[in-house]
């Protein structure tokens, strides 16, 4: 989607992918569809399982509805009922488990001990890394002159996704992962070489708090050029551009993604002109998701 | 667009013509740019005016600004601020008059004389009907076997443009109005067979609170087959679903024309059974605009 009205704001021209509009309202489930796909009939036959809660989940039921095979989703006891709902509609089979990491843990395992299922992690995982990379691969085949592409970053596997396919096939294009300044575990991760532990996350995107694997780590590393990091009130500011001039739903995590364009943050951080270093440039943004809870919006008055 | 989850709430095929990401964020672009692009140079430069407040003059100011010539905008003094801005946006100049009508015609009169600028009404006009037009010609052609289309009607030129594309390129499909029922003049125009003033509406769709002219009233008496009603609740309850599975902005009055699919109140006004009537129908919707003040949604928390 392009905006007129955006493109002035920015002083650029601003490409958007929208994952939003994707099946499942989010990007997750290119890489869900692309590992799903990707198993032997007999690995497809004993069914699928994760432990996310959140987009991937959602993904991964619905992509194995489509292959026609069983999905498991391991869900804390305290999961939003909005997030249950998604997966449930998608005929995913939720399975509770107390909310630590070790009784998510534990109750996968139980589950593929007794089932064979197999276990898709949102992103340490290359099927998953190689589906995330289809958006931007698609959106520089619409664009294939793009100076830049900001994608968010959280567990890394859509911003590594986006590097391979904005480095082979664009290699003289910027890649800029974006991150709440609220859980910039990436960026800490990148500038100390080594990966950091995430600090409490108290982000409003609440599709960004995963912290980096090793694998996508590596990918980062070698192909971002840079990480951005957005305030919460820059995720509002950026979620109303998006909701008022493209006139879609965009969910915080992936409004992140469009806060340094919309918001001149681009450059500002490396001590250049960034309204100047903007201007004229061809940036492609990838919108992760649209899913939120309508009832809890950043704006808006109370329900009627 | 295209939502399975609408499809199965309605248990029927919806094809949602998407007039929220039209230029200007409603259809009222296709009739103010066939209107202005079709003046004489001569006309043309002395300019255009209206005296509508919403989306039909930001589509003006637009449309004129995209021939280069002058739009001024006749404007209550008490019009709300975002009205205001999206038409200075868009170049339209603004001429604040005493918000009553003798007052907004007065402000009209006084400046045709002055600078001999064209009128042209939001509906009243054979032009703006044609290019109203347009957004069901497209539909169609998309998907040329529609059973059923929807759209809302306020003054009748979208209503007027939808039946005159529909009737002529698929005859047995049909076509039914859309309107708040708090706002029921059509309804009730077309059931006297004669136009009937309107009420004091008290409808959050702010789009339809405009009543038949002449013109449109003859067009939707010999082609629209019914005029369906809609109660505020509805309303938002087909907004909520647009928003939240089609992850699109959709106005009030835009949500208008998708509340009878969604919530299964066609046919059964007219007293058979609605879930069997829509039962695997191809139904076309035109979900009008998508321009509304973000702090005042109907869900939503107050604003942080």
């Amino acid at each position: 989607m392009r905006s007129s009205s955006l493109d002035a704001i920015a002083g650029a021209q601003l490409f958007f992918k929208c994952e939003n509009l994707q099946r499942s309202g989010s990007f997750k489930m290119r890489g869900a569809t692309n590992a799903v796909f990707s198993l032997s009939d007999e690995e497809a036959a004993r069914g699928v399982l994760t432990h996310s809660s959140g987009n991937h989940a959602a993904a991964l039921a619905l992509a194995a509805r489509d292959r026609g095979i069983r999905a498991w989703i391991v869900m804390p006891s305290d999961a939003p009922q909005i997030k249950r709902r998604a997966v449930a509609a998608f005929g995913g089979e939720i399975l509770l488990c107390e909310p630590t990491m070790a009784g998510r843990e534990a109750a996968a395992q139980e589950l593929i001990l007794r089932t064979g299922a197999v276990l898709l992690h949102p992103y340490d995982d290359d099927r998953i890394i190689a589906g995330q990379a289809t958006a931007a691969l698609e959106l520089l085949e619409d664009v294939p002159d793009l100076d830049l592409v900001l994608a968010p970053v959280s567990g890394g596997g859509l911003l590594s996704g986006t590097a391979i396919s904005t480095k082979h096939l664009r290699p003289a294009a910027r890649v800029v992962g974006c991150e709440p300044r609220n859980a910039d575990d990436a960026a800490r991760s990148l500038a100390a070489g080594r990966i950091e532990p995430a600090a409490k996350s108290r982000t409003m995107a609440d599709g960004l708090r995963a912290t980096l694997a090793p694998r996508t780590f590596a990918i980062l590393r070698r192909l971002v050029d840079h990480v951005a990091l957005v305030t919460e009130e820059e995720i509002v500011e950026a979620m109303r551009l998006l909701w008022d001039r493209l006139k879609v739903i965009v969910e915080p995590s992936g409004a992140v993604a469009a806060a340094p364009a919309l918001l001149h943050k681009i450059g500002s951080e490396e001590n250049v002109n960034a309204a100047q270093q903007n201007q004229q440039k061809k940036i492609g943004i990838i919108l992760s998701g649209g899913n939120l809870d309508l009832d809890a919006l950043p704006f808006g008055r109370a329900a009627s």
